[in-house]
Protein backbone atom coordinates (compact mmCIF):
# COMPACT_ATOMS: atom_id res chain seq x y z
CA UNK A 1 0.00 0.00 0.00
CA UNK A 2 3.18 2.09 0.23
CA UNK A 3 3.88 2.29 -2.58
CA UNK A 4 0.50 3.37 -4.24
CA UNK A 5 0.16 5.93 -1.73
CA UNK A 6 3.59 7.32 -2.95
CA UNK A 7 2.24 7.49 -6.63
CA UNK A 8 -0.97 8.56 -5.90
CA UNK A 9 1.23 11.21 -4.01
CA UNK A 10 3.25 12.59 -6.92
CA UNK A 11 0.15 11.63 -9.16
CA UNK A 12 -2.02 14.16 -7.15
CA UNK A 13 0.74 16.83 -6.48
CA UNK A 14 1.85 16.66 -10.55
CA UNK A 15 -2.27 17.47 -11.24
CA UNK A 16 -2.48 20.16 -8.42
CA UNK A 17 0.16 21.74 -10.50
CA UNK A 18 -1.47 21.38 -13.92
CA UNK A 19 -4.76 22.71 -12.90
CA UNK A 20 -3.03 25.83 -12.07
CA UNK A 21 -1.47 26.21 -15.32
CA UNK A 22 -4.67 25.78 -17.14
CA UNK A 23 -6.50 27.94 -14.96
CA UNK A 24 -3.87 30.83 -15.59
CA UNK A 25 -4.53 30.13 -19.45
CA UNK A 26 -8.37 30.69 -19.19
CA UNK A 27 -8.16 33.42 -16.80
CA UNK A 28 -7.25 36.34 -19.41
CA UNK A 29 -9.80 34.16 -21.98
CA UNK A 30 -12.55 34.77 -19.31
CA UNK A 31 -11.65 37.90 -18.89
CA UNK A 32 -11.27 38.87 -23.12
CA UNK A 33 -14.51 36.59 -23.96
CA UNK A 34 -16.24 38.15 -26.78
CA UNK A 35 -19.51 37.20 -25.49
CA UNK A 36 -21.91 36.16 -22.83
CA UNK A 37 -21.85 32.39 -23.94
CA UNK A 38 -18.24 31.98 -24.56
CA UNK A 39 -17.73 33.78 -20.85
CA UNK A 40 -20.09 31.34 -19.13
CA UNK A 41 -18.65 27.84 -20.99
CA UNK A 42 -14.80 28.70 -19.80
CA UNK A 43 -15.83 30.05 -16.10
CA UNK A 44 -17.81 27.08 -15.63
CA UNK A 45 -14.86 24.77 -16.77
CA UNK A 46 -12.62 26.95 -14.48
CA UNK A 47 -14.77 26.67 -11.38
CA UNK A 48 -15.19 22.64 -11.71
CA UNK A 49 -11.25 22.46 -12.18
CA UNK A 50 -11.67 25.30 -8.91
CA UNK A 51 -13.57 23.03 -7.09
CA UNK A 52 -10.79 19.75 -7.74
CA UNK A 53 -8.04 21.81 -6.58
CA UNK A 54 -10.08 22.67 -3.44
CA UNK A 55 -10.71 18.47 -2.79
CA UNK A 56 -6.96 18.17 -3.96
CA UNK A 57 -6.10 20.55 -1.30
CA UNK A 58 -7.46 18.48 1.38
CA UNK A 59 -7.08 15.08 0.08
CA UNK A 60 -2.80 15.61 -0.50
CA UNK A 61 -2.17 15.61 3.58
CA UNK A 62 -4.65 12.81 4.01
CA UNK A 63 -2.49 10.33 1.44
CA UNK A 64 0.75 12.22 3.06
CA UNK A 65 -0.76 11.04 6.77
CA UNK A 66 -1.32 7.43 5.15
CA UNK A 67 2.08 7.14 3.99
CA UNK A 68 3.54 7.51 7.16
CA UNK A 69 1.65 5.08 8.48
CA UNK A 70 4.20 2.23 9.80
CA UNK A 71 1.07 0.07 10.59
CA UNK A 72 -0.44 -2.34 8.28
CA UNK A 73 -3.73 -2.50 10.04
CA UNK A 74 -4.31 1.15 9.30
CA UNK A 75 -4.78 0.15 5.33
CA UNK A 76 -7.97 -1.55 6.43
CA UNK A 77 -11.60 -1.27 5.43
CA UNK A 78 -12.27 -1.09 9.32
CA UNK A 79 -10.61 2.24 9.18
CA UNK A 80 -13.05 4.41 8.46
CA UNK A 81 -10.17 6.99 7.62
CA UNK A 82 -9.41 4.71 5.61
CA UNK A 83 -12.53 4.05 3.68
CA UNK A 84 -12.96 7.66 3.23
CA UNK A 85 -9.16 7.77 1.42
CA UNK A 86 -10.18 5.40 -0.97
CA UNK A 87 -13.12 6.73 -2.03
CA UNK A 88 -12.12 10.40 -1.82
CA UNK A 89 -9.28 8.61 -4.47
CA UNK A 90 -12.15 7.34 -6.41
CA UNK A 91 -13.65 10.91 -6.94
CA UNK A 92 -10.74 11.98 -8.08
CA UNK A 93 -9.79 9.22 -10.49
CA UNK A 94 -12.77 10.83 -12.37
CA UNK A 95 -11.24 14.62 -11.20
CA UNK A 96 -8.45 13.82 -13.20
CA UNK A 97 -10.60 11.74 -16.71
CA UNK A 98 -12.79 15.17 -16.90
CA UNK A 99 -9.81 17.25 -16.31
CA UNK A 100 -8.49 15.38 -19.91
CA UNK A 101 -11.82 16.22 -21.31
CA UNK A 102 -11.60 19.77 -20.47
CA UNK A 103 -7.84 20.12 -22.34
CA UNK A 104 -9.16 18.27 -25.43
CA UNK A 105 -12.17 20.50 -25.71
CA UNK A 106 -9.08 23.96 -24.72
CA UNK A 107 -7.28 22.05 -27.91
CA UNK A 108 -10.18 22.79 -30.08
CA UNK A 109 -9.72 26.41 -29.70
CA UNK A 110 -6.37 26.94 -28.19
CA UNK A 111 -4.78 26.26 -31.06
CA UNK A 112 -1.53 28.65 -31.64
CA UNK A 113 1.56 27.21 -30.61
CA UNK A 114 2.13 28.15 -27.47
CA UNK A 115 -0.87 27.29 -25.57
CA UNK A 116 -1.86 23.83 -28.01
CA UNK A 117 2.35 22.59 -26.82
CA UNK A 118 1.34 23.09 -23.23
CA UNK A 119 -1.79 21.29 -23.75
CA UNK A 120 -0.48 18.77 -24.73
CA UNK A 121 2.09 17.92 -22.09
CA UNK A 122 -0.94 18.50 -19.64
CA UNK A 123 -2.67 16.12 -21.71
CA UNK A 124 -0.51 13.56 -22.24
CA UNK A 125 0.72 13.45 -18.62
CA UNK A 126 -2.95 13.12 -17.30
CA UNK A 127 -3.88 10.61 -19.59
CA UNK A 128 -1.50 8.57 -17.97
CA UNK A 129 -2.22 9.29 -14.51
CA UNK A 130 -5.97 8.74 -14.92
CA UNK A 131 -5.01 5.42 -16.37
CA UNK A 132 -2.69 4.40 -13.40
CA UNK A 133 -5.24 5.96 -10.98
CA UNK A 134 -7.80 3.47 -11.98
CA UNK A 135 -5.69 0.42 -12.52
CA UNK A 136 -4.10 1.19 -8.74
CA UNK A 137 -7.62 1.52 -7.26
CA UNK A 138 -9.36 -1.84 -9.09
CA UNK A 139 -6.05 -3.45 -7.84
CA UNK A 140 -6.64 -1.85 -4.19
CA UNK A 141 -10.63 -2.85 -4.42
CA UNK A 142 -9.89 -6.36 -5.35
CA UNK A 143 -7.30 -6.97 -2.73
CA UNK A 144 -9.24 -5.63 0.02
CA UNK A 145 -12.00 -7.24 -1.48
CA UNK A 146 -14.74 -4.77 1.25
CA UNK A 147 -18.10 -3.74 0.81
CA UNK A 148 -17.29 -0.57 -0.73
CA UNK A 149 -18.62 -0.31 -4.52
CA UNK A 150 -17.24 1.94 -6.36
CA UNK A 151 -20.49 3.64 -7.35
CA UNK A 152 -18.69 4.86 -11.07
CA UNK A 153 -17.58 1.34 -12.23
CA UNK A 154 -20.15 1.05 -14.53
CA UNK A 155 -18.16 4.32 -16.70
CA UNK A 156 -15.24 2.38 -16.68
CA UNK A 157 -16.29 0.73 -19.45
CA UNK A 158 -16.94 3.89 -21.76
CA UNK A 159 -14.01 5.76 -20.64
CA UNK A 160 -12.09 4.17 -23.25
CA UNK A 161 -12.45 6.77 -25.42
CA UNK A 162 -10.14 9.10 -23.65
CA UNK A 163 -7.32 6.88 -25.59
CA UNK A 164 -5.87 8.73 -28.57
CA UNK A 165 -3.25 8.62 -31.53
CA UNK A 166 -0.75 10.63 -31.85
CA UNK A 167 -1.50 14.18 -30.56
CA UNK A 168 -4.54 14.49 -32.46
CA UNK A 169 -7.44 15.26 -30.10
CA UNK A 170 -10.22 13.23 -32.06
CA UNK A 171 -11.57 10.89 -29.37
CA UNK A 172 -13.29 8.03 -31.07
CA UNK A 173 -17.40 7.54 -30.71
CA UNK A 174 -17.83 5.58 -27.58
CA UNK A 175 -20.34 2.50 -28.33
CA UNK A 176 -22.82 3.94 -26.76
CA UNK A 177 -26.53 2.75 -26.24
CA UNK A 178 -29.33 4.98 -27.29
CA UNK A 179 -31.55 6.34 -24.89
CA UNK A 180 -30.61 6.22 -21.62
CA UNK A 181 -32.85 4.18 -18.37
CA UNK A 182 -31.62 4.29 -14.59
CA UNK A 183 -31.34 1.05 -14.74
CA UNK A 184 -28.55 0.95 -16.72
CA UNK A 185 -26.87 2.26 -13.88
CA UNK A 186 -27.57 -1.36 -11.54
CA UNK B 1 -31.81 17.39 11.54
CA UNK B 2 -35.20 14.92 10.74
CA UNK B 3 -37.26 18.04 8.51
CA UNK B 4 -33.70 19.05 6.54
CA UNK B 5 -33.49 15.57 5.63
CA UNK B 6 -36.43 15.19 4.16
CA UNK B 7 -36.02 18.59 2.48
CA UNK B 8 -32.53 16.82 1.23
CA UNK B 9 -34.40 13.25 0.10
CA UNK B 10 -36.93 15.82 -1.80
CA UNK B 11 -34.35 17.87 -3.37
CA UNK B 12 -31.72 14.59 -4.45
CA UNK B 13 -34.71 12.65 -6.11
CA UNK B 14 -35.76 15.32 -7.82
CA UNK B 15 -32.72 16.11 -9.51
CA UNK B 16 -32.02 12.60 -10.24
CA UNK B 17 -35.16 13.09 -12.00
CA UNK B 18 -34.07 16.09 -13.78
CA UNK B 19 -30.47 14.54 -15.07
CA UNK B 20 -32.09 11.74 -16.40
CA UNK B 21 -34.57 14.47 -18.39
CA UNK B 22 -31.56 16.33 -19.40
CA UNK B 23 -29.15 13.60 -20.98
CA UNK B 24 -32.36 12.30 -22.81
CA UNK B 25 -32.24 15.79 -24.53
CA UNK B 26 -28.57 15.14 -24.88
CA UNK B 27 -28.50 11.76 -26.25
CA UNK B 28 -29.61 12.88 -29.76
CA UNK B 29 -27.47 15.80 -29.39
CA UNK B 30 -24.57 13.79 -29.29
CA UNK B 31 -25.52 11.12 -31.53
CA UNK B 32 -26.15 13.88 -34.43
CA UNK B 33 -23.52 16.13 -33.68
CA UNK B 34 -21.95 18.07 -36.99
CA UNK B 35 -18.34 17.55 -35.59
CA UNK B 36 -15.85 15.88 -33.65
CA UNK B 37 -15.74 18.52 -31.30
CA UNK B 38 -19.57 19.18 -30.51
CA UNK B 39 -19.70 15.68 -30.02
CA UNK B 40 -17.16 15.84 -27.14
CA UNK B 41 -18.69 18.75 -25.86
CA UNK B 42 -22.55 17.40 -25.08
CA UNK B 43 -20.51 13.89 -24.59
CA UNK B 44 -18.30 15.46 -21.85
CA UNK B 45 -21.67 17.63 -20.00
CA UNK B 46 -23.53 14.23 -20.43
CA UNK B 47 -20.77 12.33 -18.48
CA UNK B 48 -20.12 14.94 -15.11
CA UNK B 49 -24.07 14.35 -15.28
CA UNK B 50 -24.16 10.76 -15.82
CA UNK B 51 -20.93 10.79 -12.82
CA UNK B 52 -23.16 12.70 -10.14
CA UNK B 53 -26.51 10.44 -11.46
CA UNK B 54 -24.23 7.36 -9.71
CA UNK B 55 -23.51 9.62 -6.67
CA UNK B 56 -26.70 10.32 -6.39
CA UNK B 57 -27.80 6.73 -6.46
CA UNK B 58 -25.87 5.98 -3.32
CA UNK B 59 -26.58 9.25 -1.63
CA UNK B 60 -30.34 9.29 -1.44
CA UNK B 61 -30.66 5.84 0.29
CA UNK B 62 -28.02 7.07 2.95
CA UNK B 63 -30.47 9.97 3.43
CA UNK B 64 -33.61 7.67 4.07
CA UNK B 65 -31.12 5.81 6.24
CA UNK B 66 -30.70 8.56 8.41
CA UNK B 67 -34.37 9.72 8.20
CA UNK B 68 -35.48 6.89 9.72
CA UNK B 69 -33.01 7.30 12.40
CA UNK B 70 -35.08 8.22 15.91
CA UNK B 71 -31.95 8.68 18.43
CA UNK B 72 -31.11 12.08 17.81
CA UNK B 73 -27.09 11.16 18.75
CA UNK B 74 -26.80 9.74 15.26
CA UNK B 75 -26.53 13.22 14.12
CA UNK B 76 -23.01 13.65 15.53
CA UNK B 77 -19.61 14.42 13.80
CA UNK B 78 -18.95 11.55 16.41
CA UNK B 79 -20.79 9.31 14.17
CA UNK B 80 -18.35 8.65 11.15
CA UNK B 81 -21.06 7.84 8.61
CA UNK B 82 -22.90 11.29 9.52
CA UNK B 83 -19.93 12.77 9.23
CA UNK B 84 -19.97 11.12 5.51
CA UNK B 85 -23.21 12.51 4.81
CA UNK B 86 -21.94 15.54 5.59
CA UNK B 87 -19.12 15.71 3.08
CA UNK B 88 -21.54 13.93 0.03
CA UNK B 89 -23.91 16.91 1.02
CA UNK B 90 -21.66 19.21 0.33
CA UNK B 91 -20.22 18.11 -2.81
CA UNK B 92 -23.75 17.75 -4.27
CA UNK B 93 -24.14 21.02 -3.10
CA UNK B 94 -21.74 21.67 -6.17
CA UNK B 95 -23.17 18.84 -8.09
CA UNK B 96 -26.06 21.20 -8.11
CA UNK B 97 -24.58 24.53 -8.62
CA UNK B 98 -22.70 23.08 -12.11
CA UNK B 99 -25.82 21.37 -13.39
CA UNK B 100 -27.33 24.93 -13.25
CA UNK B 101 -24.69 26.44 -15.54
CA UNK B 102 -25.16 23.27 -17.53
CA UNK B 103 -28.58 24.13 -18.38
CA UNK B 104 -27.31 27.37 -19.04
CA UNK B 105 -24.97 26.76 -21.63
CA UNK B 106 -27.62 24.55 -23.31
CA UNK B 107 -29.77 27.11 -23.34
CA UNK B 108 -27.74 29.55 -25.77
CA UNK B 109 -27.74 26.37 -28.31
CA UNK B 110 -31.06 24.71 -27.61
CA UNK B 111 -33.31 27.83 -28.51
CA UNK B 112 -36.62 26.12 -29.98
CA UNK B 113 -39.57 26.37 -27.89
CA UNK B 114 -39.44 22.32 -26.29
CA UNK B 115 -36.08 22.22 -25.08
CA UNK B 116 -35.86 26.16 -23.82
CA UNK B 117 -39.08 25.35 -21.93
CA UNK B 118 -37.45 21.91 -20.33
CA UNK B 119 -34.29 23.63 -19.64
CA UNK B 120 -35.74 26.78 -18.24
CA UNK B 121 -38.17 24.66 -15.97
CA UNK B 122 -35.36 22.56 -14.81
CA UNK B 123 -32.78 25.56 -14.24
CA UNK B 124 -35.60 27.33 -11.77
CA UNK B 125 -36.36 24.44 -10.07
CA UNK B 126 -32.27 23.77 -9.84
CA UNK B 127 -31.66 27.01 -9.13
CA UNK B 128 -33.83 27.27 -6.11
CA UNK B 129 -32.64 24.14 -4.81
CA UNK B 130 -29.05 24.61 -4.90
CA UNK B 131 -30.07 27.79 -3.14
CA UNK B 132 -31.71 25.69 -0.16
CA UNK B 133 -29.25 23.15 0.32
CA UNK B 134 -25.91 25.61 0.44
CA UNK B 135 -28.45 27.71 3.31
CA UNK B 136 -29.37 24.53 4.89
CA UNK B 137 -25.72 23.19 5.56
CA UNK B 138 -24.57 26.48 6.25
CA UNK B 139 -26.44 26.36 9.35
CA UNK B 140 -25.99 22.89 10.15
CA UNK B 141 -22.18 23.14 9.94
CA UNK B 142 -22.85 25.83 12.36
CA UNK B 143 -24.97 24.38 14.57
CA UNK B 144 -23.06 21.57 15.42
CA UNK B 145 -19.62 23.11 15.17
CA UNK B 146 -17.46 19.93 14.73
CA UNK B 147 -14.09 19.70 12.60
CA UNK B 148 -15.64 19.59 9.49
CA UNK B 149 -14.34 22.53 7.06
CA UNK B 150 -16.25 22.88 4.39
CA UNK B 151 -13.41 22.90 1.48
CA UNK B 152 -15.49 24.86 -1.16
CA UNK B 153 -16.61 27.58 1.37
CA UNK B 154 -14.56 30.11 -0.28
CA UNK B 155 -16.21 29.40 -3.55
CA UNK B 156 -19.63 30.30 -2.23
CA UNK B 157 -18.81 34.06 -2.85
CA UNK B 158 -18.45 33.93 -6.09
CA UNK B 159 -21.37 32.10 -6.52
CA UNK B 160 -23.78 34.35 -6.43
CA UNK B 161 -23.41 35.07 -10.39
CA UNK B 162 -25.89 31.71 -11.06
CA UNK B 163 -28.71 34.54 -10.02
CA UNK B 164 -30.45 35.92 -13.08
CA UNK B 165 -32.89 38.45 -13.90
CA UNK B 166 -36.32 36.79 -15.33
CA UNK B 167 -35.40 33.54 -17.52
CA UNK B 168 -32.85 35.20 -19.66
CA UNK B 169 -29.61 33.06 -19.67
CA UNK B 170 -27.42 36.14 -18.98
CA UNK B 171 -24.99 35.82 -15.88
CA UNK B 172 -23.06 38.69 -14.30
CA UNK B 173 -19.46 38.60 -14.72
CA UNK B 174 -18.67 38.03 -11.15
CA UNK B 175 -15.65 39.94 -9.66
CA UNK B 176 -13.20 38.04 -10.34
CA UNK B 177 -9.29 38.74 -9.22
CA UNK B 178 -7.00 38.52 -12.40
CA UNK B 179 -4.89 36.10 -12.02
CA UNK B 180 -4.84 33.08 -9.71
CA UNK B 181 -2.76 32.49 -6.81
CA UNK B 182 -3.15 29.15 -4.67
CA UNK B 183 -2.88 31.25 -1.69
CA UNK B 184 -6.49 32.49 -2.67
CA UNK B 185 -7.51 29.00 -1.64
CA UNK B 186 -6.43 29.12 2.24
Amino acid sequence: MKDELNIFYRIFTTTKDAIEKFMNMLDPVIQNAKDEHERLYYHHIYEEEEQRLSRLVELIPLISKFEKENDEKIFSPANNEFNRLLQELNLEKFGLHNFVEHLDLALFTFTDEERSTLLNQLRDVSYQDYLQVKEMLNKINERFDHDYVDPHAHHDKHYDHLARLGSSPIIKQPNKKKGFTVGSLK
